[in-house]
């Protein structure tokens, strides 16, 4: 079921809050622990949101879609008096005393939060094989990695545990963990979802949004969050526009571009095709698809990478010393490499960014979005360091980020859906992207394909 | 004279452009051998442009009070056609295509350039004591440096070379010679001025600005530079206001504050009654004076050095290897040291740079702007390594900068205007600062203690 199937039946009485709610406990008190997607349950606090809202809705207070829908929140978000540890020993009791302006939103919009989603530790990697609280599996083989870093909430939406799940995507974090799990995983443009209350892992390149089980869903959920907010420096103030695509929207004559310098080497020959169907989709229903060449995205990526290790290697530096015994191998080597970076490299990072931010707006007047695979392969087996892309062996981080990471240096909005599944039987992702605050189309583009290819299946997880 | 009295002489006919411009470029002529102020004289096109102005001015095509008006411009701002140095010898033949967008605005304004003025090595230091070029010396005694790296500016515009001259400050560099040579500089709020067509030392610290005679020259010199330019990505969308102080402008009630913390260490005995009278003086205008405390200015200025030796060290990255020995020894030595800094000092400078931006944007609830000396001494002699400040003896350099910089990381606007004379006879600054695009207010209460104060002397350099 999604968001809005649920609102539907809330509003018919067909259900109540409560009793999703308590479905979704219960299937969480059978499935997460084979899955670990849920850190943290807070069965009471959604409990009493849950007859909240139902009362709310019984007296004719309708707080729109998300009103008693049970949702989870990636362990990154600061909830107050829930534990929120950034999948760190570090943090490991670390109680806010604020929400997060996303758990605000998600309160004011009548959600009901089911608790707090593993993550990879601090955010800082692909494999949500979190060495503190354990690896996170995924719902389609649980032999197999989720994805990350918010590989909870990926493995959370697909098996039904929540409708939605909030991730944050510092290079690929969201859209990974929705690939690898068959779900929708929207990252939408830097600066249209406020960052207020999310512990950083980075400024400049951290983006918040949610998984969904579809388009719509995210749609919504991107609509209840999208705005201004005077406590992240870098909120936009651009008005929000109206997101939800409409029954049989349309995409004739929109202009989709296939960029062949982006993914036509070292790709799954299943992630390809899944591409290439879509895009073939796509053409049936009117849009006009050809291939471009995109600026340089290896380069965009080694930008994205010095930029990505030298700030959050400066945020983490006070721990570095005394507590580096609390970081895991992984990201401890990551935030090593960040500290000997030079200022000049790091400098010489942003320049770039900023002459590979004037070429893409360049490409805008071209096309209106970009087809790529989010990743290079279906989600590999847990500890598996390597993938084989045909002839060459590639480390399984460096396959997972190559199509996504660029996206989060540009800040462009990028969403993910699934378009298939490997040779294993794992899902594959197709990323969409567009332009600066372009997710009222980004969304049309995806929900018309969701609609021309139907649901995608759910993972053959038995409960 | 003052480029209002001029504007005014020209329109009662008592004085042709071509004659306010011939005597300009015979005084030229006599004082530059002496000053070295001008790196280039561009005597025919001044004397073109003198002609055109006269005559678009008798068939009654007035641009305003810049018309007609000899100026310089600081040989970092790129003119087609005229070489632009840079003060380097990396660039001792670069003649470029186009002209800066301060250079346009000028030309559309109907002000005659003289040429361009000399500067310090790349614009990366304090004395304009150039290795390449010969030391730009100040007017007021020839021994003694102008200050920089606007120094040529400041010389030029100090010995009556002309009207008004543009400079560059990305560390104190309008605001230093200004207060070296006995001139009005300022220095409006980053993003004020297009740095367009500008050899940009640093991407985050430049700041483009006038030097005059007087501070109404000075806002009327803004008005015709102010203003959105989309070919520079940090330009202001801010619309421009009214910055003309008009006669007898009144300051009755604004909030002037005294940062004790600023300055009242290792500061020259004459420099700190200068700011005092000043503050004297505005308290008897009806201003309200206080003592303050504001955020540490040692921490501002420790964060401004990280950000401009990385900045600029990654910019001329690509000279550093091959072509250093066409670099002078202390600028050389400054590039060196940026490489080496590492990446997470350069974040963590800017995350201080936040912090420290939000502190100050806390102090305009208190004080509507900051009194402080511009720098802590007057000129030194050329060659002069330290000067002694009281029982210290400190390098000139930090003399010099540490009472500005921070404002550059503020990307505050700021004014030094004349403020009386050292032990030496050497003039000292008064610098007013105020909150982001605070201009109008800042020229305000700088034309009220002029007008209080009365004009002050020209330097005692004989023609």
């Amino acid at each position: 079921m999604t968001i809005l199937e649920a609102a539907q039946a809330l509003r018919k009485r067909q259900v109540s809050p409560a009793e999703l709610t308590a479905a979704h406990l219960e299937r969480i008190a059978r499935l997460n622990p084979r899955l670990n997607a849920f850190l943290t349950v807070t069965e009471e606090a959604a409990r009493a949101r849950a007859r909240q809202a139902g009362q709310e809705l019984d007296r004719g207070l309708d707080r729109g879609p998300l009103h008693g829908i049970p949702v989870a929140l990636k362990d990154v978000f600061e909830t107050a008096g829930v534990r929120t540890t950034c999948g760190s020993k570090l943090f490991e009791n670390h109680v806010p005393a604020r929400d997060a302006a996303v758990a605000e939103k998600l309160n004011a919009a009548g959600a009901v939060l089911l608790g707090k989603t593993g993550m990879h530790e601090m955010a800082l990697g692909i494999t949500s094989n979190n060495p503190h609280f354990g690896p996170v599996r995924n719902p389609w083989d649980t032999g197999s990695i989720p994805g990350g870093s918010s590989g909870g909430s990926g493995a959370a939406v697909a098996a039904g545990l929540a409708f939605m799940a909030m991730g944050t995507d510092t290079g690929g974090s969201i859209r990974i963990p929705a690939a690898f799990c068959g779900v929708v995983g929207l990252k939408p443009t830097f600066g249209r979802i406020s960052r207020y209350g999310v512990m950083p892992l980075d400024f400049s390149l951290d983006h918040m949004g949610p998984l969904t089980r579809s388009v719509r869903d995210a749609a919504v959920t991107l609509q209840a969050l999208a705005g201004f907010d005077a406590r992240d420096e870098t909120s936009s103030r651009r008005p929000v526009e109206d997101y939800l695509p409409e029954e049989g929207c349309s995409i004739r004559g929109v202009r989709i571009g296939l960029p062949e310098n982006f993914y036509f080497e070292r790709i799954a020959a299943e992630a390809e095709a899944g591409v290439r169907r879509m895009a073939a989709t796509a053409e049936s229903l009117g849009a006009r698809v050809r291939f471009i060449r995109a600026p340089d995205i290896a380069a965009i990526n080694t930008a994205g990478r010095v930029i990505l290790h030298a700030e959050a290697s400066a945020l983490m530096e006070p721990f570095l010393n005394d507590k580096r015994h609390l970081i895991g191998a992984d990201v401890l080597a990551l935030f090593d490499q960040g500290r000997f970076l030079r200022a000049t490299d790091y400098v010489n990072a942003q320049r770039l960014r900023r002459m590979m931010r004037d070429e893409f707006n360049k490409l805008w007047g071209e096309v209106d979005c970009l087809f790529t695979p989010t990743t290079a392969m279906g989600a590999p087996k847990i500890g598996a360091a390597t993938v084989q892309l045909g002839d060459a062996e590639e480390d399984v981080r460096l396959a997972a980020t190559r199509l996504v990471r660029g996206i989060n240096v540009l800040g462009l909005p990028a969403i993910s859906i699934p378009c298939g599944l490997d040779a294993r039987g794992m899902p594959l992702g197709l990323q969409i992207v567009s332009r600066p605050f372009g997710e009222a189309l980004l969304l049309r583009v995806a929900a018309a394909l969701e609609d021309a290819t139907g649901p995608f299946p759910a993972p053959p997880i038995q409960p």
